[in-house]
């Protein structure tokens, strides 16, 4: 009969692995021997393996990856480095970036392709069995739950689900002042019409969301792209001289879980922008769909939460966190409400009703949190094996984001290496990206990538971030 | 026993009535006695009366009703007369019908008021039972129906059934050419920012369809407002002299089932239409949602059929044959289909999934065209029935279209009658219409009113007209 491990003996062999590892014998990213094999070598039992493997899990020397076994962990400040903030001075721009965004969706219609390019989550993360119950339900006791438009505000019970919610994000709103959107987008789109005209200069972050430049030039209105950090979000500095020097109507920001940057504002910067854009008189057009994404304990709050004096127009949906296929969106415009409404009816009249209804009745049964929290950490997780793979595969002099929120990546990769080709040679190799180029109008970001972490770890991901990695290897090393 | 009717007997009973309703005993809209009390007056059977009434039926000078029993038919030609045709010099406007759309919407909101304001038809009328099963179906054989974006073009087989229904309006189409929308309303402002930029003219029939103004004005362009023909549609000559005196960029037309005066245009006017555009490089954006519910035994063709130079944009959607809610349209726009791809992905990224798969599967189960022609049926004799109480109940100098296809009847009330104020006393009654001045930017129609016949017939509805035309009454004795 094998004795029971006692403390000392897993405890002697793990710290004899984290010396290999502090000495580089097994070094950042490695597999770690398998859990037989070691128990073999040593003599000693599975468990006691086990446990010393547990042990150095819990100090963060190494990792469990689903299927694959443990892994040496990258300390995360040791990576690589941030991207640089860069600060050019901003001019307002007429372009938008055009036809690339179509070969960009191109890209991610073809299931050929490797999802690290556009910003879907894996279906498969997504609660969509009981969404299904619930459809089914509707369909018999809602029977002509479709029957009819759902005019203008959207249906009451969303509404009134959304308002709810925003208390966790430190709002007090009534289902009245909510209308609801095809999608985040479509919010975009209204609060954008409803406080500019063709000709107006709106503020964005740099790098920004591709869709909302196009949005912008689409409009007819013009684009000031505002220097933004990594980590600390838009220039404060900088925007307030772009707004003396150009005559700029609002700004569309991101303060959590930004596109691509993937930080998460700190609230005392979120007021500061706010203040500004108060003083300033320019409007706040937020974008908070990453916000229900935060790893952090407590769920951060929206820009705005912060106002006082309804400067700030809220956009979100529930596509990033639910079901992108559903396009339910929803704004909160304050003052600018009745044009909204307006502006919505002769866009797209109605959003559809059933949508709006099973997400209702999801947001009503409970769980939503649970599940949240879930999430948040399925997407830290994935967002840090991806980092480690690109640590791992990418040439010398790659910068990578730390995201707060959501599965994004902004890479930035050695000058040499041109987003742009990079793109359409990982397209050749079945991988699909999205090329820095797109998050700008004034055509920075030509040697970034974005790369979303969307979809669970599996080996073809690792497969497609090792071709990645080989391709900018071959263009920065070109000479 | 009683003898079984011999036919000369019903046939005298018949012939003897119908004598009565041309002396004008039995005048236009009353109702005839009763089966019973016929019966028993003239010692026939019951059986003996129907079958007269069932004569007179045939013969068109009775109507039977719904719950209600047999009325004098009001013969169409001498019903009321057409509205007028009135050609007031057009000219470029930069104004939209503004803050009067939305009292409208709210009054569509109002479960209270009698549905005669907006254009939805009775939901009951829908197939909403077999579209649930489908639902349901979905549901189980496609779980993850929602957990992606179904980017830009749409779901392949409601392409592939819109194609394939697209040969009954006379059109080719492959499937890759369809994209799809959030109703028909995103398809013509897709359309519409395709062409033309802001500060472009667009020309519009006279009147139109309120949201179209709305949507042409909020995008910056100006609206010139074509005379339009309430049964030859627009006036190809005003049109062309526009053409020459302004920088037309495009045309939005109804030529099937025009809302709101109900026309359906013969094949040579559309043709006519098409030369005149192509001839002038102007671009049509036709809007073809009424076309499916035609009156006549073929389905009209659409304007897009009679085109050989890609001058026409086409538009429709299924909102108002099958489910409003579902907010699925979709646009053939031919040579602008690259750019409307593009500004669809940055309007609302993609199109709800479940509705479009459960449409596709419903069209492809068969069925659909047997659905439509009682459908049609259905509408056709709502308009008949309203437009009789409407006879009835309105002031001496009201004017009536003769729709052709869909439920919208354009009511033209004698000049004293302010649309505006009778628009807002029914909504007091609790009665909902919409007012004239809402078709026009140029501020015609003040004593137009359009009435929707969506609804199935009933004895409120009955109530409402009745309401409408004393209101309509008091207004127009007043001095």
């Amino acid at each position: 009969m094998q004795a029971r491990p006692k403390a000392p003996l897993y405890l002697k062999l793990a710290q004899s692995l984290e010396q290999q590892i502090g000495a580089g014998v097994l070094r950042a990213g490695e597999r770690v021997p398998s859990i037989r094999w070691l128990s073999r070598r040593e003599g000693v039992s599975i468990s006691t393996v086990l446990q010393a493997y547990l042990w150095l899990e819990n100090r963060g020397a190494i990792e469990a990856r689903p299927k694959s076994g443990f892994f040496v962990r990258v300390p995360f400040t040791k990576l690589v480095p941030e991207p640089r903030f860069q600060t050019p001075d901003p001019k307002p721009k007429q372009a938008g970036v055009g036809t690339l965004v179509s070969e960009v969706v191109a890209a991610a219609r073809n299931p050929a392709c490797a999802p690290l390019g556009t910003a879907c989550p894996d279906p498969e993360l997504f609660p969509y069995q009981k969404l299904n119950r619930i459809l089914r339900g509707i369909t018999r006791h809602t029977p002509l739950h479709s029957g009819s438009y759902d005019f203008s505000l959207g249906v009451e019970p969303l509404r009134h689900q959304v308002a709810r919610r925003a208390l966790e994000s430190g709002c007090n709103f009534s289902p009245s002042e909510i209308v609801v959107t095809c999608g985040a987008m479509e919010a975009l789109n209204l609060g954008l019409r409803a406080v500019a005209q063709p000709g107006d200069v709106i503020a964005t972050e740099s790098p920004t969301y591709f869709g909302v430049l196009e949005a912008i030039q689409s409009l007819g209105m013009r684009v000031i792209e505002i220097p933004t950090h990594p980590r600390e979000g838009i220039s404060l500095e900088m925007l307030e001289r772009a707004i003396h020097k150009h005559r700029i109507r609002a700004c569309v920001t991101m303060p959590n879980g930004h596109n691509p940057l993937g930080y998460v504002l700190p609230d005392e910067r979120k007021k500061a922008l706010v203040e500004l854009a108060m003083k300033s008189g320019i409007v706040l057009i937020e974008d908070d769909i990453y916000g229900d994404l935060a790893y952090s304990a407590q769920r951060p709050k929206v820009a705005k939460a912060l106002d006082s004096g309804g400067t700030v127009i809220l956009c979100s949906s529930f596509s990033k966190v639910l079901a992108p296929g559903f396009r339910v969106g929803w704004v909160h415009a304050g003052r600018f409400q009745a044009e909204v409404e307006r502006l919505k009816f002769i866009s797209t009249v109605a959003t559809p009703s059933l949508p709006q209804l099973a997400l209702a009745e999801y947001l009503e049964s409970g769980g939503y949190e649970r599940y949240l929290a879930r999430l948040r950490i399925a997407f830290a997780e994935q967002v840090r094996v991806v980092s480690q793979a690109i640590a791992k595969y990418f040439p010398e002099g790659t910068r990578l984001t730390r995201p707060d929120a959501g599965y994004l990546l902004w890479v930035e990769l050695p000058r040499k290496v041109d987003a742009l080709k990079l793109f359409h040679a990982a397209l050749e190799a079945n991988v699909g990206i999205v090329p820095g180029n797109l998050f700008s109008a004034a055509g920075r970001f030509r040697n970034s990538i974005r790369v979303s972490c969307g979809y669970r770890w599996s080996a073809a991901i690792d497969r497609a971030l090792l071709t990645l990695g080989r391709l900018a290897d071959r263009m920065a090393e070109a000479s």
